[in-house]
């Protein structure tokens, strides 16, 4: 149960209109999804959060869109947010991603929490070699 | 400074010894960075850590060597570990990473830490959508 | 579901009950909220959190009782606490948070939470100005 | 030390000079802290976070500076990011926080952060009076 | 909803079918848990996570099992993982962890939640005293 | 570099100066540690600490002093609190923890980060065998 209402396109001021507009156009999609919605009771917010969205993880330059979708649902299962695994879940199997590409993330992943928190628990000093 | 020393070569242990010389033939390098060093002082951690990152993060299957550092890099700076982000991004330099792939790299990681972090503060409910 | 069984008024032992009594007495409320319910299994730690929390959000010394909700909720969604998000969320809005404060506790938690994963990932040297 | 190099002036091109005239001319000062340096080796993300935080952290709508700052050091401390804790406490200290209310934050954060992996272990429902 | 599908017995290859086996062996149940269904979907992972388990939680070395399962539940709680505070808080049950060695268990991590943020938030420098 | 001063023996006013002597005498050494002098700039703070830590660690009711201290550099590993691992390593050492013991320790701590990642990453249900 969401902290805020989610805000319905009857309850759209026209900042927000705005906003859900730009997304349905950019994605190709009529479907907006509840983060927007839950974000939609600040105009502000929304607006500066959709734009930052829409530059990183929009226009292709360096790494393409499904590498930066497996880098989400790192970011996301590392800090246990929920929604957030299950929305960039769904968005890197829309881009392409196969049950092996998902395989390797997940062990990806895990591996690297358990040896963070060995790394921690020791409190490895930085080795010369990896400072610039 | 660490919590338990670092094993050198001449307090290597036959079963330690043999982990430090499948380093340095996996990776093709003489040297042995810090982390194995400290995990030595428990030989059986330090085998079944070698071996997981090796099968992980050796053979090339589904995702590429430095996609699978890019993921190894966001997942250490999101649960932050010092010592984790400075040896995976020294590594994914040596796997080929480019300025501007770094840059995207970070704008993804703090795009996503921002966005997580608002769905947790607004417990937004997930989408029938991204269910599966 | 919890892990532990919430304790009822008919099932609390005379420390238990103290600490309900004490609870309804200085929040002017009957209600009793299911974390101390859930504490309640062990009365020792149910006596101490209830005092120092009684002790730190009660008291107004140097910071007004709703900046201290609005702190609280702020820790809340960093950490990833759904249950206390939702309870010190309530308890930010029964202060006299508005919409719009509500907006801008968002706004700077997602900006914190971008930039401190950009720092972590940099790994930014403190400058010598911040030292005291 | 940083995993990217600190952009001096010197070796600043015309984009991230924008962004440090604005941040010195923003702030009245002329010194331009590390973070920004070692953001400004991606311009896009730079002008990116400087424009949020700008707009985020500048103007006074709903909660005083003081307040934002209070919330950037709780957030800091929550995740564990050393640079952000001195130079938002430092930033605190700047707009007029006292020992006394330092103190108080320092309090809640310990207290939330307890409170918070209580309610976590024992997954503690959501109560009907927290739902809106 | 889990974000990849469990694995029923009936749809396990013969990969899964012998990790399940030997989880039902090892443990004298006919029971296999989500987390194992939900890991089946790459059989790679589901194998190194089991074997893994085996080793570290299986043999009695120099920790007890149940203080084992004690030290799984604190960092479960503190990293904010529901299945895994549910699933091995029932297993430290099933160890025979009593009610009050529960009630101290929580109070440390409680303890050490907050004294873990009031030292990140002060910055407190490393005694010489407690480096080898 | 702390973020606060460190409050001496000669700069402690009454309050503070009846904690750190009662340190002294609880632990039967004359050393108070840089935590407590960090914390004495908030006497309440300092009092209330002192107190919670003196009444969790202290007595042995249910858990031997070992594995409380176990589980508090476990929570601190895992929160990633420099100054929690090093002087909880040193204070288990000091109560006896052996080499092998703090090997399982890491291993344990190591494999619940792995663990609690994939669990999140795949958003496991949780089995109804492990309600209450």
């Amino acid at each position: 149960m969401a902290t805020s209402p989610l805000v319905t396109d009857e309850d759209a001021g026209p900042r927000v209109k705005a906003v859900f507009d730009d997304i349905r156009e950019t994605r190709g999609t009529d479907y907006v999804n509840n983060f927007w919605r839950a974000l939609a009771a600040d105009p502000a917010t929304l607006e500066r959060t959709w734009q930052e969205v829409k530059a990183v993880m929009g226009a292709e330059v360096a790494l393409d869109p499904l590498t930066r979708e497996l880098l989400y649902v790192a970011v996301s299962a590392t800090s246990g947010c929920s929604y957030c695994v299950h929305s960039h879940t769904a968005a890197a199997r829309a881009k392409g991603m196969t049950d092996a590409q998902y395989g390797e993330l997940l062990a990806v992943v895990g591996l690297a929490a358990k040896t963070n928190r060995l790394a921690e628990a020791l409190q490895v000093p930085v080795d010369e070699a990896f400072l610039r």
